[in-house]
Parts: structure tokens; C-alpha cells; sequence
């Protein structure tokens, strides 16, 4: 089993902000914005394809990503593999020991169905798990 | 322009305790360890295509990589976009503003040249340019 990467996601104090930057460096536009009530933030994709970026803008200090933008600082935040069956694949992660955050996928951006592993148990990196 | 994604780089500890947490996400074995004297690092490929892993193992704490994990701890530390002609790349991001690491590209791994971008100019990620 080998899932192609989806996105790698970055946290952003401000998309307004950081959108151009980002175009400039990928020359290619940023997809209209979007917000995601269940992970408070707004996102906007630049690029396409597996090299594509997330940028992440939370809604306010007290979510997930305004967390790590008061403790980190912006920059990468998780990286994002499409799975074709989201619930076997957390049942094989769970199965091989990895703490999930989700056990059950919740909405995700553009639509998907996505589910989180903890940084804990993966060396460090949170990795989103992209499904249909 | 739009450059493909080359790699996603993690800083590690040590690449015999996380290669085969990564081997495990991804379904994938790691390349042969290489270790890069200019950077201070011995790293591993996991995976193929834009969608592999480097992981990043210091040589000692006084290296770029060393003194990041020492600040943040193991994690996602740069992507890697893969560009035709570096130097026409760094001359173009050098006239938008962006901050060189790197003026002249400096051997990397798998025999390319390389470049860093600093993460002070491109919003707090610390991105490569990955030429011949």
C-alpha cells in the first residue's frame, strides 16, 4: 500500500497576507477560500496536484492552528495522503499501534471526508488522511 | 511557472528509530542512507515520486538540522520543489524579494544541486529548490 501525497499544509497568521507570497513562489493561484466550521479554520489551496499547498488561517486564537501559530510560529503544519477507504485505513493504523485524533472522519476542505494522526505517534509530523 | 514537489523533509532524532514508523504510513521501504556534509545531515528517501519522505538525521547538535530539533523537536522542516535551471530560479526569486540561503546552489543529496530559500522571506517555510 502506498498512498499518493494530497496536499502539505501550511499555517498562516493571514491568507490575505501570505496568498501572494505563495503564488509568486509556486507561480499559480490560490482556489477561493473556504472555511471549515469543524477544524475552525479558512483554507485556500495553491497549486494543483500532489505539490499542491493548503494554507491554513484559523478562525481564532483558541482552535488547533491558532495553537500552534501562538506556540510555532507559521509554517508547515501537517502533511496529507488521499486514501481510497478511509475507515481501513485508520483501522490499519490503529491496528499497527498509531494514535488517531479522529476515529471517525469528519468534513474536510473541497468536500472530503478526513481524519487526523497524532504527532505523538508518528515521530513528530500530524498527518491527515485525505478520503472520498 | 509551476515547479513539481520533489520531497516533504522531517527532522529526526535518529533514522533507525523512525524509518520504520514512516516505512509503516507509507507503505514503502527507505533508499540506502546517505550522509550530506554540507548540510550536516544523513538522510533516507521513503517513498517515490512527490509524494516521498526525507528524513533528516543531524550529524551532531551544531548543525542546522541539530539546533531545529533541539528549538522544536522532531517534524515536518522543509519541502522541496524540484526547478529546470536553479540558477534562473534563485535570479527570479532573488528580484521578487525573497531571501537566499543559498546564492550558488551546493551539493545535495542524490548528486542534485540544491538552494534553500529563507523562511523569514516566504512566510515561515523553509523551502528547497532542487535543480540538476
Amino acid at each position: 500500500m502506498h498512498f499518493p501525497l494530497d496536499h502539505v499544509a501550511i499555517a498562516v497568521e493571514s491568507i490575505a497576507t501570505s496568498l501572494p507570497i505563495y503564488e509568486s513562489l509556486l507561480g499559480a493561484a490560490g482556489s477561493p477560500i473556504e472555511h471549515i466550521d469543524s477544524q475552525g479554520v479558512s483554507v485556500t489551496f495553491v497549486g494543483s496536484g500532489p505539490g499542491r499547498l493548503e494554507l491554513l488561517e484559523p478562525t481564532g486564537p483558541d482552535t488547533t492552528v491558532g495553537r500552534f501559530l501562538s506556540r510555532r510560529g507559521p509554517g508547515l503544519h501537517h502533511i496529507a495522503y488521499r486514501v481510497p477507504d478511509i475507515e481501513a485505513a485508520l483501522a490499519r493504523y490503529a491496528a499497527v499501534g498509531l494514535e488517531l485524533i479522529d476515529r471517525v472522519p469528519r468534513p474536510g476542505a473541497q468536500g472530503h471526508r478526513v481524519a487526523f494522526l497524532h504527532p505523538r505517534s508518528t515521530g513528530g509530523t500530524l498527518i491527515e488522511l485525505v478520503g472520498d
